[in-house]
């Protein structure tokens, strides 16, 4: 009876097998498709392949050790351990080799697919499924008995090592290939995109790839520099979208397209420059050239998506809102002119409708709300507000025309959420007298402490959230009606109510400068507020349902807006506000989620089909909730959620009296739903 | 029993089937699979769908006339006539409808797959299979209610219209997709590449696409425009390549991008304009914008092959003469920055080896030596000479530095071939008095009118073609001894013969300027006839053959020479000289087969993968016989074929006696051949 071959198992995935003594660890996991990476193919150059010899089943029971199961460190082996010195009971797993039965851990940083933690608790991990691989080659020298090109060689080198067959080459590796194969020594590591297409070729031995995720807002463009080897994010960076001086919102600047010949290509010109200037940063800050940037994935509003593809975007001005192309996009960076790699391939992800765009895909695909059976509200509060609501059965999809008013601006105090803005309000029910808090400080105006905080920076306006509270506290506090109407009989009360033309204004800051509420504050508030209500509310009648399980908050104005109010002003529908929450850049995540894991491409492609889209503009229903939701919120009968949280005061009769016109328009469109 | 439905019989291809009353012709054509041609997709806009209602069985039995089996013009059909009156006969087959039964001849025109007849008896014609397509379509508007891209509707259009699936798109194209869809009211042609890729867009109807084959040379290039509906050429224009200026032939250019730091980059940018002018010119001349041409084939020695690519063609200029890649290379003309459409696809044909490039695959692409038996060898003289030897079983191909002296180069009074260069030589046997020819005149020197015809250009020099007469007659006459020395002692008889130095000198002419004929013109073009000789008896070792069946002279050299004089002179092998003919320009016409017949590309690709390729630099044999060729072949003992042509002179001994080195080497090489 012959011995059998030792046994090898491997943790955390259990793949088990019987393999010869001499086999190397990492044949014997792929054998078993066990996930190890490796970008020298087994030369123990990269290190990547990296195992830990457990002390197992075997070691309790059996009488030589662990370490003992494996061959001892071979000569490639110590030469690597001398540049990088190996951990304790780590091994290549390229170069150990079974001698006996064993059980080998391999850690997640050795695996290519690990996961990629994301930071919210909410949040599913990333796995990585980079679309660039490198793969370290030796290439057959050229032969004048039998010749062949550089490239074939090159081609027949990776499909012996590296099973890739039928690979493309971009011209400008073909462009440098000969130098690079002579400088490495008929040694090179080369980027293969999608296991398709040759992207980048170095000499000799290279371990540097990463990827960009990017979000082209209209106001700010972010992007986040990734190691596609770790997923980690190594370096984010923001700054305006310089497209502003051509117009402050989107609208403006379909118009400058409009009015001007070539304005659609200054306004591309600038945003591409924007996000090479970007990727110069993250760069930096990483400490690695732009030109290491393989891959980048892309979100925008549709006009953005639109602008940095060169496309002109006047036919998103005006009905019927026709997208170029909604499916998802692949460029190269040199095709668009963003200074990445060149061969660096760029996706932008696929848009949704005129005014829903990748962005929304993006907060899909971060979201997954398709994932369960809880009704989801997603929304991205920005000059449009893209709303999707679903769950695993349906998803539906609309933008809303909110305008710039929760960002600060049309509001006559109002500025962009920075140092000396007010983000924080609250009004004494009694007194009227207001306190708050400004960006950069922790301390209410009220502290004794606040004016030597504030000195630094000033007072010097409202940001969104800030608006928000404040009005919403007007609101609780009686002075402003359900109509959004400053009541001016409380003059006699609080010198902070003072006339202002034919309206009133509230003082709510008296310094080197007043910041003031005025009437035509709280009308650009609920105009933006009834914009929202009413695109969620259509969505929610054509899925039929009264209420939300949860709503997710994403952009910035998500993450710093505190949900009481928000539902006090009946921007968002009634919700347990536990279930609540920030997004974070849920679009910006959809694009990293996108750039590290390449099957979600497949995914939010496939998710985007499926979503239905909704036409604001040509809904009759939209223009009823419009109206209708002008009026803040009927206590807790429009909101009973509400009743836990704040003290709400006792009903107001808005100007229409009684029942309000949303619940009447409501009940008149779903006739078929209980009421 | 029911009537059979009506039977069609489509002609020349016999196919033939039974289709309802109704049916149109060319959707019978389609179940059939007869080949007609279609741009408009069946709305009687392209007219390409012709066809003619021919008188056959049915008319002579039948009770109907043939043109009564079809229904009336249609409207459609009668608005097309009115603008382009269709001829007596004829029917757009898209509108005429099947009645009864009947004959319907597919004229050539219509036919897809035509046959493009090459002018050469020699030359099979061309199928056309273009790559490129044009297909009109009428695209679904934008809806609100259920929104998608443009291009996705276009896609749709495609696939529901023309059975297109999953078309890729250039960027390019889908940035002005949204205008011209909407120039052309929803009505558009697109070019479709392979099948697989929308690389162009025109608003409305169009039915222009242009393909331009390049030849690109190392003295000149030529550029065919074809029209790709016919495969005719329409317009040619060649131009010197301005590379010239930073070396005369292809190693003193291997040179310069050596000592120039961006030398290769400077030769890449010049061929690449000069391609772009020439573009233009014969756009020009065929009364089409550049911007027409949609696809381009192109052939050229590895060097220039290279440097079109941009690839610096250093490694080509010495051992082991690494080609960057050998296979065939498509890419975009914007990618080479040449200006036709920018989505024009390249396609470089397969270079063979290092000194065997794209215009040698093309030469076997328009000669095709692997379809017969017979032993064809393909000569293609240039700076360097290009060699294939072969038939259906094998094909070989080498290389040979002949050097420019065939062009006229290195010769003291040798020109290019232009006007006045003398071309055609005869020397008088017992005088040993010449008369020529000159190029722009078809007398003879010695003809009366000769001095006035030749007064417009005067006699400037001779070329190549001349070069090689007045050698060869010269050794006819006696005047140079095997060996390759003027014999000086014939100064007594001639004043023609002159010393020169310590050797002598044949003047050929004198006038304004003397032409001489000295020792060192005969020794460049013993060396370079020398070079090509041994290349070939290279190739005929290696083959086992001793003798070719047929000998096929390519490139403008091959053109003009006169083959008895290549012959005497030992140029090419024994070989019947009825056998040995002018291919023209065989490398250009490779490039035209492969622009027209895409299917060509794919045997080109796989014919050039079975070639032996011979490396002549490093072959020991290449030197003895080079050594051996330096004489002028022994009468009719090396060349039994000129026994029946030329009036040989009697043996002349050579300086090493008898037999020849070149036997001695072939005999010691060829052990198992019979001597």
């Amino acid at each position: 009876m012959t011995r059998p071959d030792p046994l090898v198992v491997f943790t955390p995935s259990g793949k088990r097998g019987r393999f010869a003594v001499g086999t190397p660890l990492l044949a014997a996991a792929r054998t078993l498709g066990v996930d190890i990476d490796s970008v020298c193919g087994g030369r123990a150059i990269c290190g990547r392949c990296q195992v830990l010899v457990a002390e197992g089943e075997f070691a309790k029971h059996g009488v030589r050790s662990a370490a003992d199961s494996l061959s001892p460190l071979s000569e490639s082996e110590q030469r690597y351990s001398s540049r990088q010195p190996l951990a304790a009971g780590r091994r290549l797993s390229c170069q150990a080799r079974v001698e006996a039965d064993v059980v080998i851990d391999v850690p997640a940083g050795s695996q290519v697919h690990r996961q990629v933690v994301r930071k919210s608790a909410e949040a599913r991990d990333i796995e990585l499924y980079p679309l660039v691989k490198l793969h370290y080659v030796e290439v057959t020298e050229p032969d004048m008995q039998d010749p062949s090109g550089d490239l074939q060689r090159l081609q027949a080198a990776l499909a012996r090592e590296w099973q890739l067959a039928d690979l493309q080459c971009d011209l400008t590796v073909l462009q440098q290939l000969q130098p690079v194969l002579r400088a490495g020594g008929w040694k090179v590591t080369v980027a293969v995109h999608d296991a398709s297409r040759i992207i980048a070729v170095w000499p000799g031995f290279h371990d540097e790839s990463f990827g960009l995720a990017l979000d082209v807002g209209s106001t700010t463009i972010a992007a986040h520099l990734c190691d596609l080897a770790s997923g980690e994010v190594v370096a984010s960076a923001g700054r305006m979208n310089p497209q502003i001086r051509f117009g402050e919102d989107l609208m403006s600047r379909v118009s400058y397209a409009m009015m001007n010949p070539g304005g659609a290509a200054q306004m591309t010109a600038v945003v591409r420059q924007a996000i090479g200037e970007l990727a110069a940063e993250v760069s930096a800050s990483a400490g690695i050239a732009p030109q290491a940037i393989l891959e980048a994935a892309l979100v925008g509003n549709p006009i953005m998506h639109h602008l940095v593809l060169g496309i002109d975007p006047v036919e998103l001005g005006g009905a019927p809102f026709a997208l170029a192309v909604d499916e998802a996009v692949t460029v190269t960076a040199a095709e668009i002119g963003v200074a990445l790699h060149p061969n660096a391939r760029v996706y932008a992800l696929p848009c949704i409708a005129g005014h829903v765009g990748a962005d929304a895909a993006g907060m899909i695909l971060a979201e997954r709300p398709d994932l369960t059976d809880e009704i989801t509200l997603l929304v991205d509060v920005g000059t449009n507000a893209e709303i999707v609501l679903g769950n695993r059965h349906r998803l539906l999809a609309c933008s809303s025309p909110t305008g710039p008013a929760f960002e600060g601006a049309q509001i006559s105090c109002g500025q962009r959420a920075a140092p000396g803005a007010i983000e924080r309000v609250r009004v004494d029910r009694e007194t009227l007298e207001p306190r708050f808090k400004i960006i950069g400080s922790d301390l209410w105006s009220n502290d004794p402490q606040f004016a030597a905080a504030a000195a630094a920076t000033g007072v010097t306006g409202i940001c969104g959230s800030g608006i928000i509270e404040v009005i919403a506290e007007l609101y609780l506090a009686g002075v402003i009606s359900r109509d959004g109407v400053i009541d001016g009989s409380l003059a006699a009360r609080s010198p902070r109510i003072v006339p202002h033309g034919r309206t009133f204004s509230y003082m709510l800051y008296t310094g080197p400068q007043t910041l003031s509420i005025t009437q035509t504050d709280v009308r650009a508030i609920q105009l933006a507020k009834a914009a929202l209500s009413a695109g969620i509310r259509l969505l929610m009648d054509r899925l039929g349902v009264e209420r939300v399980d949860r709503i997710r908050l994403a952009g910035a104005f998500g993450s710093h807006i505190d949900v009481k109010y928000a539902a006090v002003l009946g921007m968002i529908p009634d919700c347990d506000l536990e279930q609540v929450t920030s997004a974070g850049n849920a679009a910006g995540s959809g694009a990293r989620i996108a750039l590290l894991d390449s099957r979600s491409r497949a995914t939010i492609e496939a998710l985007v089909r499926r979503v239905e889209k909704i036409e604001t503009a040509i809904e009759p229903l939209f223009q009823a909730h419009f109206v209708d939701a002008m009026a803040i919120p009927h206590r807790t009968a429009d909101y009973p959620s509400l009743r836990k949280v704040v003290d709400l005061p006792a009903a107001t009769p808005t100007a229409s009296g009684g029942e309000g016109p949303r619940r009447r328009a409501r009940r008149a469109a779903t006739p078929a739903q209980p009421v």
